[in-house]
Parts: structure tokens; C-alpha cells; sequence
């Protein structure tokens, strides 16, 4: 399908950030960063990408579709583990160079580690002489990975 | 300052995502994405990027200092609009490659549109044979952009 025919071609500023048409940018990938957010707890959840057509198929069946980077193909999240993440809103931003995806998310979790949410550390700023540190907010694990994904 | 002295150098697997050292991945451009948040009503306010020395400056003033791709220069928040965001906690993901920082939001917002979150519009689907529309979900103007950007 022609993503063309799905999204407004990009305007004039004034066109972009005050205009009713949806005229994402993606980047020279062809990617567009998108922000999980959790509707409930308003938690973010994950930070990942999606192209035209994940982004087209994610407004189609209401569930986050994503692009892999590292495995370079569409990732229906939840495909695997069932921890699906059903739409709820998908906000963009003035420049409409970013989305949130403010989700529900299915299952014990959107993390592949086994907890709730990705951003499951904290940054600790360097003392002096030292690198700086994570500390752990809340990142118990709510389910077996193992279980879930198998070989993982 | 030698940005590799304050951050860790990335380790296996195991350690990035389980361990104790922050070792951010910055991408070809050398920059990192990082969703600003509001501390108080967690809505998430804005996506900008750091490089390795705004992210280091925003950890050693407390303040959120990104890189700005289009100008190509360190942009300390609020500089311009007195709209500085004091960092309260950032976060990152389990593959540390994307950043949340939690802020207090100073004055009236952080969108150079004058409202408190760039993210003020929702997609609305394509209906069969148009493309995606954008809608307006509370994002009344808190600020006047021309007053306090002048020029702008």
C-alpha cells in the first residue's frame, strides 16, 4: 500500500504545527521515534521506531506496530511474548517529527527483560573521578523472559 | 571536558542492560533521544536529542541542555524563554539508548508554540480514500511565543 495515500505531504510551518493534517517526518532512515506510554499509569514504557508503514499498520489494527533497527523488519509488538500494546491515542508533536503512543499494554510487561518497563533505571551523575552510575527505580521483573520468548 | 570520562564504556550485553554503569549509545550523529516528561502530571512535554556533552552539562547544572539539530548548537532550555526545565531524574532503557528526563517545568511551557507540551494533537485514522487528520487535545496556548521568543 501507498503510504502517500495514507499521510498529508508536509506544508509550511504554519501548516505543520497548526494544521489538522497528519504530515509526519521521518528521517533520513525513513524512521520516525515513538515513545510508549503506558494509559493508565502514564508510565513511559519503551522508546522505539517505526517507518510509514509500521505507522500505517499500527493506525489499522489499533495495536503498536514497530520497526526492528536490529533486525530490520516490522515488529508487531506483543507477536511473540502476547504482551501486545493496544492503541489507545497517538499523539505527534509540533513539528511532527515524534509520536506517543499512549498504549494498554497486555501482559506482565512492554520490557524484553522481564519487567513493566524499559526505563526501569535511574542515572546517578559521576562523583569526582567517577563514571557516572543506574540504580534500579521499581524494575522488579513481573515475568520469566525465558518463558516468554523462549530461546531469548 | 572528555565526555569518556564520565560515562562508561558499553560492555556486553549483560551489562548494559543489568548493570550499575551508564554507558549511553549515541547514534551515527552521535546523539541520543530524550522525551522530557512533567514531574508533576507525567504528561510527556517534548522530544529533543543530547549529544555527549549536553548530556554531561545537563547532569553537572541540573538543567536540560540538548543538542539542536537544526541549529546545530547546545540548547539550553529556557535560555531564550526563561522556560528552563530543572531536571528532577533521568532515566534510560534497557539497551540505553534513549533517555526519559523527568522535569519541573519553569513558566508557562515547553512547546516554542506557546503551549506546555509539544505533544498537543492526537491522529485521527484515515477514513477510506483521505489521509490521517491531527486534532487538538487540551493544548490551549498558556503562553504568547511572540512575546517571550520576540522575533519569533
Amino acid at each position: 500500500m501507498d503510504t502517500q495515500n495514507v499521510f498529508a505531504l508536509r506544508g509550511g510551518k504554519a501548516e505543520i504545527e497548526e494544521g489538522a493534517d497528519f504530515a509526519p517526518k521521518f528521517d533520513a532512515d525513513g524512521l520516525i521515534p515513538a515513545m510508549a506510554v503506558d494509559a493508565t499509569t502514564k508510565e513511559p514504557l519503551m522508546l522505539a521506531y517505526m517507518n510509514a508503514e509500521s505507522l500505517r499498520r499500527t493506525l489499522e489494527i489499533g495495536e503498536a506496530v514497530y520497526w526492528s533497527r536490529s533486525r530490520k523488519e516490522f515488529w508487531h509488538k506483543g507477536a511473540t511474548s502476547g504482551h501486545i500494546q493496544r492503541v489507545v491515542e497517538i499523539r505527534t508533536d509540533c513539528d511532527q517529527d515524534a509520536l506517543v503512543v499512549v498504549v494498554e499494554q497486555i501482559g506482565a510487561g512492554a520490557c524484553h527483560t522481564g519487567r513493566n518497563s524499559c526505563f526501569y533505571r535511574k542515572v546517578v551523575p559521576a562523583t569526582a573521578g567517577g563514571t557516572a552510575k543506574l540504580e534500579q527505580i521499581g524494575g522488579e521483573k513481573s515475568f520469566d523472559p525465558a518463558a516468554v520468548y523462549g530461546k531469548h
